[in-house]
């Protein structure tokens, strides 16, 4: 049963239906971006998609001695020439974009990957590191074809010192294992995101992924230790044996986490992880305006302090949505404008429940909130969070969606969703009838990281549509100084777009380094900047 | 009244005699550095005791018609020409390096700091940025004539977003200012050291500072946001307004973040802010080994998980040192070879106690710890911090001190203070009779951290007993792959020493980035790299 421990016009404990659902999948929160769902067959190649993107003739074509080189330096299984089996490595996994790519390169070592990209870079061919290929902006597959230079089978644990907390391991671990191994030792991989099962550690660093614990442990900028990197030239840069604190010399590994494989390929790595919380308690709420949002998160940052660990909110609109494609009752009895879904974690349970409780009561009694459950055990705590991991699915699975990833400051976090909603209302593409191409306009994320998902949920893709949003989304997000990609990335998708966030001298040193580190410009290339 | 809830062959609660003591200061603390204690009056110029540093003849020397410029665009109090009044911008805190600067100006706006560099850079003047010149390894003091660029006049807070705990400032706010300012909203700086109350929170950027919260809120790689940086020829480049996420290219900031002003002068930042903990516990326990701190540092990390905020220790040597100095009662009835001192800070002071106390008395039924005490008042806590924070001081009463403040592996952490002990008593340095310059070799730090610092206290300074310690010292840190500078920077002191703690490929690529960002080499010279 959820306890159901406050509700409006109630004094006393009141429980709810029961609730049971299946284990929610967390990669529908995963793999929310600025881009529409496809079930389409065949992907179309990028370079027809995006015919103004043209082969940069500065790079060499693939000949047979390179191949012949690359097999002298390899085992023979690390090089995929079928067609068949390259189609996995050059589409990518929203099945947006397509590659061209002739050769996918599997090494087994560091020294490998420096042979190879000393090569490449000698002979000006250009190469596109690929980790598991899960990103969502088209930055882990090739644009024409350049050869594949994929980690996953680079994929070995390498220590976990269990006094420290210090993982090492190389960048091809899939994230899910690294969490499972450091789960047995009492620790905790400081990110986690849907893709779990798929995406490895090195391309997490690489596209410096968010995901749903950056509230509690903060960014990979702060727990990543060390990397191992190859350069553009197959020079090796390694800081993989650095300790927390080290002041010698500028954080150069800094450069690379982000980079998304533009400045240099990421072999291995070493972070920092804390210890795994021992218990989970999962808050649904009830609100009337995305003011109580913002006043309970305040309240809840005080008053939970070093166990909040989720602090996710949804407009009534999607919670709709989700409530059509999920199928089951409600958690709260009746509707709010807004729902907040709180998680915390700690290492005493009682405490923790006791400290939520307190903080539950005190914003009911202040009014802050309106209602509100608390799940009582494992398939109810899970079985809320369904109801903020489903509306990615929620929301296109009636014809499509138009996905926003952006950052905003937090008073500001909700506007986009009313001006998005207004500007289509006035365009005539909103509304109740099939005449209307879009269905709403709604708006949930991480209110901790200021991260908004704005998804405008559609009957069928209507270039009208795409219109009424671009650019006004990123001129929006924009003129509130706020970020295009929160945490998806620039890749193929967003290049032309960083002007938005970024300033004119930065987008120059930018470039600069990219010059200095990649001369050739043989690494990912097509993308980022 | 100190409650001393556990002690080996009682199984009741003791009393320990009363403990009441002043107020510590942190400054000893934060004051510890691989450097010698002088109390001598005149400070030697740089360029007298290191007479193999030859100032740079790139560099003009300044002329009227800089000082006429100077005074054209700033006001007349921001130019400090007065020999004596310059001697506070010309010598350090520690009082080991004095530069001949005869010129120090104070800009109050980043325009200004802009306007300054870029004629500087122009003409070929070499500068200093300068914060609230607290450093430990003689980084931001002139060497020879460079124009110090005081940022003392920049001390304006921006903002402070109440919801998100986004704070930003201008480089030049003292840290204690800013804390205090965020202590009135329910929020803490991130970063707390003894300098607070003279150092600029834009120097602890620009030198990555770790101080005393570090295990709990993480590096500033993490948790500083944005920052408002001019380069060396004037360009300023500015991510002050980003948000907590995001991925719109390079993390540009970061490379500034412990730069040392090599690469740009820090006028603005922006740092996340964590709620400020209502409740502080501190406890001081004696333990039999080395290893039996690790133990109960595991312990602590997984049974007190998100409520731990600093775990140092200390061994008996330093110990005994502490308490001739401290002249007071011992808060342990009996000796032990090390000690520990255990920080909580929380949201709920009962929970926190509770936590405490249940992982006290398990660690002692399980015998990793022989006796502890828990601090019951403010008075108290004070009291227990002092036994950690007096050791700098005690170790150098006697005579003086040679300290080194390094990283290492946690299980080697301690192997440095045996060697360097040992080698002491081998080279016949070390004994009980005035006949020894070296009193003791002794070891304490933040074990959460991996940062141990290694105090050598001695009778009178000795070039046998430096020529014993050094280059040993750095090569015993070097072998365990550890870094010469945990927290202090490299600076004048350390520059010829990063070899010890970085690969050439490193030094190469910081190389290539000081000369890619300021290519005339303007910008904190005879330093760093």
């Amino acid at each position: 049963m959820l306890r159901q421990i406050i509700k409006r016009g109630s004094s006393s404990v009141v429980l709810s239906s029961r609730i049971a659902r299946a284990v929610p999948s967390r990669a529908a929160l995963f793999h929310s971006s600025s881009t529409q769902y496809s079930a389409s067959k065949t992907v179309k190649l990028t370079a027809e998609s995006y015919p103004n993107v043209k082969r940069d003739e500065r790079y060499a074509t693939l000949e047979q001695s390179d191949i012949d080189y690359f097999k002298s330096i390899l085992p023979e299984n690390a090089l995929i020439q079928d067609q068949d089996d390259l189609l996995f490595y050059n589409e990518d996994w929203m099945r947006k974009y397509r590659g061209q790519s002739k050769l996918t390169l599997k090494p087994k070592t560091t020294e490998q990957v420096s042979q190879i990209l000393k090569y490449a870079n000698e002979r000006n061919l250009a190469v596109v590191p690929q980790g598991g290929n899960t990103g969502l902006v088209g930055g882990s597959v090739p644009v024409f074809d350049e050869i594949v230079l994929s980690l996953a089978n680079m994929n070995k644990i390498r220590s976990l010192d269990t006094t420290s907390g210090i993982f090492k391991a190389d960048s091809g671990v899939v994230l899910e294992v690294a969490d499972q191994h450091l789960a047995e030792n009492g620790y905790i991989f400081p990110l986690d995101l849907g893709a779990k099962g798929s995406c490895h550690i090195g391309g997490t660093v690489a596209t410096n992924a968010g995901g749903l614990r950056l509230l509690r442990y903060g960014s990979l900028h702060g727990s990543v230790l060390g990397l191992e990197v190859v350069l553009a030239n197959g020079k090796i840069v390694s800081s993989i044996d650095a300790l927390r604190k080290d002041n010698t010399g500028y954080d150069l590994k800094q450069l690379f986490i982000g980079s998304e494989g533009t400045l240099g390929v990421i072999t291995g790595l070493s972070i920092l992880c804390p210890p795994r919380p021992k218990n989970f308690n999962v808050a649904f709420l009830g609100v009337e305006s995305y003011e109580a949002v913002m006043k309970t998160f305040v309240k809840a940052k005080s008053e939970l302090g070093e166990i909040l660990s989720a602090f996710e909110f949804m407009d009534e609109s999607c919670q709709e949505l989700a409530k059509k494609h999920l199928k089951t009752a409600y958690p709260l009895e009746e509707q709010h404008p807004f729902y907040i879904l709180i998680e915390t974690s700690g290492s005493n349970g009682e405490h923790d429940l006791e400290k939520l409780e307190a903080f539950l009561e005190s914003a009911f009694e202040n009014e802050v909130i309106q209602d509100g459950v608390i799940a009582q055990d494992e398939t109810q705590l899970k079985g809320l969070w369904n109801w903020r991991e489903q509306i990615p699915e929620a929301c296109q699975i009636n014809g499509g969606v138009y996905k926003y990833d952006v950052s905003l400051p937090l008073s500001d976090l909700y506007g986009l969703v009313d001006a998005a909603r207004e500007r289509l209302t006035q365009a005539g593409l909103l509304g109740d009838t099939e005449d209307f191409p879009v269905i709403d306009a709604v708006g949930y994320g991480h209110v901790g990281d200021g991260n908004l998902h704005l998804n405008v949920a559609v009957r069928r893709y209507e270039k009208s549509v795409e219109k009424a949003l671009e650019p006004f989304v990123y001129e929006w997000v924009s003129s509130k100084k706020g970020s295009i990609s929160a945490e998806h990335g620039l890749g193929f998708q967003k290049k032309n777009y960083i002007g938005y966030t970024k300033s004119q001298p930065e987008i120059e040193m930018m470039k600069q380094l990219k010059q200095l580190y990649d001369p050739n410009a043989i690494l990912n290339p097509y993308k980022y900047i």
